[in-house]
């Protein structure tokens, strides 16, 4: 069914007000009135609307209310060293695909191509956040920030989550298999982790001056195996086993 | 280390003989005389090589020789639908990144878009799992080929290998997790499985008829969770689970 997003306060008793934008795309779908799509406040509630017979203007008719089951039960947060062309773009997609709550970017020492007007990638990025969301059914919006530095980046990650990966392409001896296993195993059943975040880094890689910065904050470095992986699929590739791991695929 | 790839009878004793395509690369990267690269048989052996004092055209000269330990231990073929755009594109590069041994594209019944020539289509995909293969570091390039119809896949799946996912979004409850848990168990181990087919569908998915044929053949549905994976995205999840899973990332 199709599906949008509204903000919470455009969500009525019995009815929603849409944006003209959404609104157009549904008029132009020629809906039947008592055709059915679902509208999403963005906090995990879908309500499964019509337009009903009074065609007010950008307002939908709600028929039913029901919670959104589709939230992975762990959130995690992407960062991702700014890249090249359109790798965060893909990065942005899929992650949102797999359940990311949020992604940042940050600057490495090897990035090749930070935005000059990074509000503007931005918004780009949100934008395409918000059509994965819609396509694949989520209950949330994920945010897609900037936060300055790799510095930044890993401070920010150790403060908000209860894990940190720093997925470093010369690391030999750890897996992100290994790591997963630990932190989620019966004996550390105490201390239980609820969310988790990915650093990768840009084409280059790291240095490993950043690595070591890494390590010394408290973030975990972790092996994605021994081919080299794109800068866009490396964030992929541990999201989806974090999610595989914790159970939410 | 820049990578190149020859056929393995163009290794010699002491030298092998590249295409003129990459000795060309070769030249334009002025490297001195001594300065290594490797040159891969494609075979799982890699030569450590320079250009060597003679310059003689097209040939290089071999400072050593190992195995590359870079392949995954679990042999996986990819069957993918046929999809629009660059869908496919994305998916042999990822699925190469990730240690896929052939891809194999066909036809299912909501396939929007099915090339009108094959073999080029065919020829580009190849391109692009030679340049992810060199990228890297596999020591094999990949095969991408055409089967035909979705029965074709699924049959051939069956005789291929020793298990096949059948990757299906109406599936709810055996999640891909779920199978290989105990497909990969200890009391599964009389019956060591060497090799993993996984069949995805196109935009539209697959239709009911689809998968009750492919269950009949003796293929597994399985779910890759309650979101909802674009075509190019779901195959790379599940090749990621599978080498997660058989400690291969």
């Amino acid at each position: 069914m199709i599906r949008f997003f509204v903000a919470p306060q455009d969500v009525g008793a019995d009815s929603i007000k849409l944006n003209s934008e959404d609104f157009e795309h549904i008029r132009s779908l020629r809906l039947a009135p008592d055709e059915l799509f679902i509208v999403c406040d963005g906090e995990n509630n879908d309500y499964t609307c019509s337009l009903g017979e009074r065609n007010e203007r950008f307002v939908v008719r709600i028929v039913e209310q029901k919670k959104v089951l589709n939230e992975p039960l762990i959130t995690s947060t992407i960062y991702a060293a700014y890249s090249k062309g359109d790798r965060l773009d893909y990065t942005v997609q899929k992650a949102v695909e797999l359940g990311v709550y949020n992604v940042i970017l940050y600057e490495s020492k090897r990035c090749v191509s930070v935005p000059n007007n990074i509000p503007k990638r931005i918004e780009r990025l949100q934008r395409i956040a918000k059509e994965a969301a819609k396509q694949c059914g989520r209950g949330i919006i994920p945010k897609v920030t900037d936060i300055g530095k790799l510095n930044d980046a890993v401070v920010d990650s150790i403060g908000q989550s209860d894990l940190t990966l720093f997925c470093y392409e010369d690391e030999e001896k750890q897996h992100i298999k290994d790591l997963l296993e630990f932190h989620f195993s019966q004996e550390n059943k105490d201390n239980k982790i609820m969310s988790v975040s990915i650093i990768t880094g840009p084409e280059g890689g790291f240095e490993p001056s950043e690595a070591e910065l890494a390590k010394s904050k408290g973030t975990h470095i972790v092996s994605l195996g021994k081919r080299v992986l794109r800068s866009e699929t490396a964030p992929i590739v541990a999201l989806t086993a974090l999610m595989y791991h914790t159970d939410n695929l």
